[in-house]
């Protein structure tokens, strides 16, 4: 059973990011009752926002999506490792939550979290160990885990076996392709995986197919798409063998794929496969929920492009997340050093971009706030300090405020140990808490 | 008074990264008497670990250098951010730690530590606040700044008024160059804001004049030298200037520049100033503590050849810091899939380096570790991912574990809450707690 009430209950303090120095310690879920405003400097610089309004749009909208294409989503927990995210996504009708490793595991089976889909392999004698022995704790604990070589199919038989785990580790068939990262690269690679697994029953169960698609990306949109659609059939493929052979257990067989680029194409082409049994489809987008300001634009554009069929779930994914910070120096005419670094915010995919700015003063509002022109530019950052360059008669002052926008929200989450969400006049509503 | 008993008590479970599933809350203090070895796999992986006799040698290097220079260390506590290697660094006879931000002032300040520097602007209702507040709650806190506008000097005025604080703010004047960070850019310039800050007795007190060289390297190490040089002569002329002006508040000059790529010209540069008075040379390098396996290496030869006086000091610093992984796939023959990715091991100065691995075995020891050859390169990172190239003939297979060196310490350390030091046996003998 879910329960986040130690986390509520845990403790936040000056030591912790974001927060006041002038704060004794309090709950987390104390933080809204204080009554903090952003825009009236309650709260020290930099920080990161979370805009609840945006938040609950692009959950309503990923539940459109998911009605209309039949498919389910396991949403990658790695983009937030927030406990309390990831029971909004389940309340949102998420059937499991993704991990990417077993300390990610770790974190969600402490608060009760009963399904869970480790989109990667459990390798090493703690980890596999920890998974069988979670297993035997729990009866009631749903997981499954990829495999990708005959040598881990052989290890995780074996720690079930030395566990004395007396219900079979539910694995699934990672395919990959050439240049990518983990999964078989042929067919007949995956197929014999997938043997291994039927060998090493009734220890293993062999319960899908499954692979990540994103990084097949290249510039062109086209090109993309193919590459996409080829890979989906190659797992499509595997899936038929697996099937042919007798190879899968007992269950619905699970077809799964799917980051925040192509989950469209994964639906689509998934929906279509030529199963002798019935089958589901699991997406596992991360970052639909903060959505961005840089990467996942482009994306979501490309599948409006694409698949335009998704417009008519009304306007797409809003950006949830905000990073905050006060303009510290002018020292040039055209360049700004604000506070906010590599430890603050994503630098991975790009650099953040300034969306708006504030002037602060008592009680000022959202109406206070001013829009930045595309002519203030990051152009770098170091662990600390963040260079913009900036027009000669760019207002900004020493002790101003601005709003970033950021480009991949996994590389931000990771920066901050807690968040506070915000409504639209930047109330601070209540906070998460992240586990990296 | 350093009070490190909270953290030492402070509890480590399943959710903290790099700790096994299986263990039960412990106090931070119970780590080093668990009997865990990393070769045993006692612990899982990925795993950051501190070699305790690299970190010794390091202090015992720098003390030695320090002796001989006569300089004083306030240590960039923003690299580990924790509070016992700041400790530690104290015992070893640092002056004072040096942080970036407000919010590192108050996590330093909860344990205690009497003399801190902030090489940065404190700008921001909360931030001035918080700082301005803690001087009033504590007599003996002996706190600097940096200034480099008449605006923040006029902002410090107001926040140490309103506060009623019964001293002066401690501030330096940070000088700069064109294309840098922050820091004033002309003799002109630094002499307005030190006047502005004369002008703001008894709030403020001018004691001394620094700034940050360490972004003035080019790939030519004697273009480099010239430009530090010339930028530490006009650090040296603005101290001057306020010298023959009288703008030094009471109390020994500080003259303080030095991350850890140009200290040595820091200090034998500063030591000939000519001031009227007596005055401190402190440095701030950060990375001398745990040094790495990539940049520092080279920034440390760079060190011995301007400055082969170095050499008398014995074997320059060590690395400390070391991240294993386990091979989770080896998907095609030249390329091996490993557990560690941009969430646990630095990747914004350059990609880490594998140093050795280890096929687990009961019972491994040291004496198993085999070498890694230059033909294994690491080729990218994912969150979670590592992809590393390797010739046809590697020996790794899947469940190997392999030992990475990092490459700028600071972006490794904030990826851990919990970092274990180790003898040179890989037994864990300890543990540290950073707070980011």
């Amino acid at each position: 059973m879910i329960d986040l009430s130690e986390i509520e209950a845990s403790q936040v303090d000056a030591r912790t990011k974001g927060m006041p120095g002038e704060i004794a310690s309090l709950p987390l879920s104390a933080i809204g009752a204080q009554g903090w405003n952003v825009l009236r400097e309650d709260l020290p610089l930099p920080l990161a926002v979370m805009r609840e309004s945006a938040i609950r749009h692009n959950g309503d909208w990923m539940r459109q999506f998911l009605k209309a294409t039949g498919a389910e989503i396991a949403p990658h927990g790695k983009t937030t490792m927030s406990p309390q995210l990831f029971a909004r996504q389940i309340e949102d009708g998420a059937w499991a939550i993704t991990i990417g490793s077993v300390e990610q595991l770790q974190v969600a089976r402490r608060y009760g979290f009963p399904r869970m889909l480790l989109a990667n392999q459990a390798v090493g004698a703690q980890n596999q160990r920890y998974v069988v022995n979670e297993l035997k704790r729990d009866p009631e604990f749903d997981f499954y885990c990829f495999v990708d070589s005959v040598d881990l199919v052989h290890q995780l038989s074996s720690a079930v076996q030395e566990a004395g785990l007396e219900r079979p580790l539910q694995v699934i068939l990672e395919g990959g392709f050439v240049g990518g990262r983990t999964g078989c690269r042929t067919y007949e690679e995956g197929m014999d995986v997938a043997r291994a697994v039927k060998a090493a029953a009734p220890h293993l169960s062999l319960r899908g197919v499954g692979g990540y698609e994103g990084l097949l990306r290249v510039p062109s949109a086209e090109e993309s798409t193919k590459r996409v659609e080829t890979f989906l059939n190659g797992l499509i493929e595997m899936a038929l063998g697996c099937d042919r052979e007798g190879l899968f257990g007992a269950g619905d067989v699970l077809l799964t794929a799917g980051g925040t680029v192509f989950y469209d194409l994964v639906t689509a082409r998934f929906k279509e496969a030529p199963l002798s049994r019935d089958f589901k489809i699991v997406t596992r987008c991360g970052c639909y929920l903060t959505h961005d300001s840089g990467e996942y634009v482009k994306r979501f554009e490309q599948i409006r492009e694409r698949s335009p069929w998704v417009d008519r779930f009304g306007p797409g994914p809003q950006a949830a997340l905000e990073v905050w910070a006060y303009v510290q120096s002018r020292p040039e005419k055209t360049k700004a050093i604000l506070t906010v670094g590599r430890r603050d915010i994503s630098f991975d995919s790009a650099m953040p971009t300034p969306l708006k700015w504030l002037r602060p003063s008592p009680g000022a509002t959202v109406a206070d706030l001013q829009p930045i022109g595309p002519d203030h530019v990051v152009t770098g950052l170091n662990d600390q300090h963040c260079h913009l360059a900036i027009p000669e008669d760019s207002p900004l002052r020493v002790g101003d405020m601005v709003a970033f926008g950021i480009s991949h929200p996994c590389t931000t989450f990771d920066k901050w140990q807690v968040i506070c969400m915000v409504d639209d006049a930047y109330n601070v509503t209540s906070a998460i808490r992240t586990f990296f």
